[in-house]
């Protein structure tokens, strides 16, 4: 069995190879964008993911590096993309491919990076590539749907929870248990168990998502990474927000919606006011609750996963990582 | 044997039901802009390749039907990113994406658009789905290469006639050659015959490019759908240009990137003056012969292919018909 640290290692190697033969590649505006997007970094959470759901059923992890540099390429096409329409500068402390380069270019390399990641997954060397193929479209379409979801609650403000839920389903949680379901296929492992790590990975991806809306507000800033409170200045509609619109008296919704309508405002101030009302709802024991709901979710799902436990300790491991940030 | 006209009605239909099925998809801000896209409707040139070089081996074209789809959508998702870098403002007579919706949209609809054409090839009931992934994908990052390129060529004026093919290869030529190989291997020809067909694809693509520059500068009005000169207006670095360039003397070549320099012109004087240029150079008698010899490589391709005569004649028809528009 592999570590997780053995298999970040690896899965950082790969994507360093391909990085070197995209720096190759002509014409160099289409290409290097796309060695600069994939050597940004990040955790490569998903390539590892796939990597230890694959080395649930076998020890020859090599067989989902294609799947893992798959997914990763696609995840970082979807940023490359989401931050041309978010005009977002900054992307882990590097200028965003449209700041660096321009426009155009970051469009079309987002383009190339994309059906790049439909090569690196058709170099699988899998009975069964059509399932992964399917698996990957259908995931692919829905976290564009997922994206054109978040796009328009900008502009509505009575977005229901079961709404949100479903927004996060698709825009962030059906690529990390994509990313499991992929690495058990790569292994060739029974549908059953494939489909319980998919519905293991949609639940632990629901409580990742609320688990990042509340570290926004209530995080040690020392530990986090981001800034506190840039959801709250972008009127980000997180689960936060909407319970607090909810459960809120009409007084306290009135304030709610003002300091949303401000153009200028004192971004401080306004967190506090929005701190103060979230803790006078009990918005964060709230939203912790949600968390565990849908964490223990996962967990009831993981146990129905009968494959002994040490096989399945390192996956789990990185599950209980991802959610023990702060709180 | 189907007939050209009972191949539109056939690809038509198909796409239609396609449309409609779009329109009925959420979230209607992701799933409306494809449909308005693909309703755009143009010659459908590419599925009707598809389905005439697959009944070049079978009457049943209905299995090449997802592929037709497929390279169809693709081609209109690369319409839709190019007019957003393009900053166009009208294809077809109707508002582009971006202008009707909004930029964001754009973007996003075109992304899922793209993956969505995996999604209809993969509906493909084909032995040899792998080789159909692997062409499609391959001309896929052809397509946004030659993209680049032609953007890149916006910046740089000695671009030489080789490059200039070259681009107009991968932009234009290999998704013509892609949509015939995607029709035989959905027959399941022979590999000779299929790859016989790619090259007479490419030779017809690049005739049918240096044709449309041709026509931009010289085409009757009266027959010609665009308005004439558009290319000259906007400065593109087509073949005329680029072989005037080469050819002119000093102060001739002089006048040409005075021209090319000006911010403010009357259009009708800057046409006139290369058509001028243009004339006395040769340019005309120049293209056509290039053109002639790129047509008439394809029809030497054509002649290897020995499937019997009347088994072919559609197909050929079909390259007759888009070739002989007016010179």
């Amino acid at each position: 069995m592999h570590t997780i640290k053995d298999i970040q290692k690896l899965i950082s190697e790969e994507i360093l190879k391909e990085i070197s033969l995209l720096n190759e590649s002509a014409p160099k505006n289409l290409y290097q964008p796309i060695a600069y997007t994939l050597a940004m970094g990040g955790k490569r959470l998903r390539p590892v993911m796939v990597l230890l759901a694959c080395n649930l059923f076998t020890d020859q992890i090599e067989k989902a590096i294609p799947a893992a540099v798959a997914i990763e390429a696609f995840h970082n096409f979807t940023l490359l993309h989401d931050d041309i329409m978010d005009e977002a500068d900054v992307r882990r402390n590097c200028a965003t491919v449209h700041k660096k380069y321009n426009r155009n270019i970051a469009i079309l390399s987002g383009d190339a990076m994309s059906i790049m990641a439909y090569r690196y997954l058709q170099k699988s060397e899998t009975a069964d590539l059509g399932s992964m193929f399917s698996l990957f479209s259908q995931t692919a379409l829905e976290v564009c749907e997922g994206q054109q979801l978040d796009m328009d609650f900008e502009t509505v403000m009575d977005v229901s929870i079961p709404e949100y839920l479903n927004m996060i389903r698709l825009k962030t949680a059906v690529l990390l248990a994509c990313s499991l379901k992929m690495g058990a296929l790569a292994a060739n492992a029974p549908e059953r168990i494939a489909d319980l790590l998919y519905a293991f990975g949609i639940n632990l991806g629901i409580a990742f998502q609320l688990q990042d809306d509340l570290l926004d507000v209530f995080a040690d800033q020392k530990k986090f990474g981001k800034k506190i409170g840039g959801d709250i200045v972008s009127n980000k509609k997180t689960f936060l927000l909407l319970k607090a619109l909810e459960l809120s008296a009409p007084d306290t919704k009135k304030e709610l919606l003002e300091w949303i309508d401000k153009k200028e405002f004192d971004a401080p101030e306004k967190i506090k006011a929005f701190r103060r009302i979230y803790t006078n709802l009990n918005i964060k024991e709230i939203t912790i609750n949600s968390i565990e709901e849908f964490y223990q979710s996962a967990i009831n799902i993981w146990n129905e996963i009968d494959l002994g436990l040490d096989t399945k300790s390192e996956l789990l491991q990185l599950a209980h990582t991802i959610m023990d940030r702060d709180h």
